[in-house]
């Protein structure tokens, strides 16, 4: 169990109807320490100004989310990816994130080969701008039910291979409990990744039974069957001192009173993760 | 592609309005040759007249689906598990199926690690009564989206590890593109399964995008992103000369008109497996 909340962290996303600039301000009063933001939170937005707010509230950027969905099928596509990565690396700088988050993105019409392929070469290709900017990449490996449209890049294993691959200090790895859970490799895996430099940051929630939707389904810490507390024991033991984030999708919390799910999840962070 | 319907089986599961003696002599009309029986169908059937219906009709009974769900809270729950899959294995005796396949469960309030430990315990309490009836198990890993509740055996690597485990000329496996094409450790394990005999059936259908439920919603093939004609050439050349079976779980296609849709399944077996 975690002991106090200085190392919590919650996603824009995960308090959906909160505009950014609530969602400061109410995670700093429930004791909040970090924010990632999502760059739906911060459009049209000055940037500036979005970053002083947060500093304002005592609240530390912990990451963008999010970068990727490099495959396309198509040069066009793959050079419309790249840009857009770009500009996530430029807002990411903006607002004062370390790293951006990378979904890395599939195409149902090509190979999961051929998709890890322009993976590599979409993030081999914003290197020397996230360089510039002082930016980190952090890839996320989606649960394998996301690999027909959204990553191809599906445990843990294949995220370390491909920051062995890439061999850059900044690019490394987002673990999120809800997609990797499942994997009996993860423990091994997390070692892998500490070790070599790569553990960029660790996402939590939890996984119902029955989950109902493919997206917006996801628990609460303590709703479902995630041992928590177990795979952060083995990210902690890898060396990562970084937040704790809360990332939730869920229809079901965003109908909610979005105040009574704050204290929620506060309550169940300290309880069950 | 595959040039007749000499290897074709389908799955009473996958024409699900038909009643099966309906079904067989549909399929027998179709050309189909296999039928998987799932035991919905022959509830309070004498399995008697169901084996002879078949035969008359032409077809083969492939495999009988499904046992497993071995894990269990308690040894009540677990004996209750064990007694039905001693019950499934006399069915498939009756039927005159060479197997049962088995979606092997899992408990969402203990640890993989522990469903694991009573699914191998499991199977190795029936084997006896398997040895008895003459009739073998196929493990079959499901997809990771099912390690809650479903089973605990979710890659192909888990599934041969368990069979190398028990060690029996009964235990094998069997591989559905469904819940394996995810996984770039798959042509590797199907050459492993092959090599030690464990490949015992071969499940094909395919993954939509999107896809919209977690159950009923696999696609026939040629509706999604599965490379069925290259994962069946790993299995082929692995060494499995048995059928090609369908298993197409689908609201979208059960409310179909049923003889249309065994005709979609024919012409998509033909053009896109």
């Amino acid at each position: 169990m975690i002991s106090d909340l200085s190392k919590l962290c919650v996603h824009t996303i995960t308090t959906k109807p909160w505009a950014i600039e609530d969602a400061v301000v109410n995670y700093s009063k429930a004791g909040v320490k970090g924010i990632t933001i999502w760059r739906n939170a911060i459009e049209g937005r000055d940037l500036t100004k979005v970053k002083s707010h947060i500093a304002n509230h005592g609240l530390e950027v912990v990451s963008l989310c999010r970068g990727g969905f490099f495959p396309a099928l198509d040069t066009k596509g793959r050079q419309t990816a790249i840009d857009d990565n770009k500009r996530a690396i430029d807002e990411a700088a903006a607002v004062g994130a370390p790293h951006v988050v990378l979904v890395c993105g599939a195409v149902p019409q090509q190979s999961l080969f051929e998709s890890r392929k322009q993976i590599a070469d979409g993030i081999a290709a914003v290197l020397p701008h996230a360089k510039q900017a002082g930016v980190k990449l952090a890839i996320e490996p989606l649960h394998p039910m996301y690999a027909n449209d959204r990553s191809a890049v599906n445990t843990l294993k294949q995220a370390n291979d491909l920051c062995d691959q890439l061999a850059s200090p900044l690019v490394g790895v987002a673990v999120d409990v809800y997609h990797l859970w499942w994997d009996d490799s993860l423990e091994q895996e997390i070692k892998r990744c500490g070790k070599s430099g790569y553990l960029f940051a660790f996402h939590i929630c939890d996984w119902k039974t029955p989950t109902t939707d493919f997206l917006n389904d996801r628990g609460l810490m303590g709703e479902g069957c995630i041992n928590i507390p177990q795979i952060r024991s083995w990210v902690e033991s890898a060396g990562f001192k970084g937040f704790n984030e809360v990332e939730i999708f869920s229809n079901l919390h965003w109908a909610k009173c979005q105040d009574s799910f704050l204290q929620e999840i506060t309550q169940a962070y300290l309880q069950h993760s």
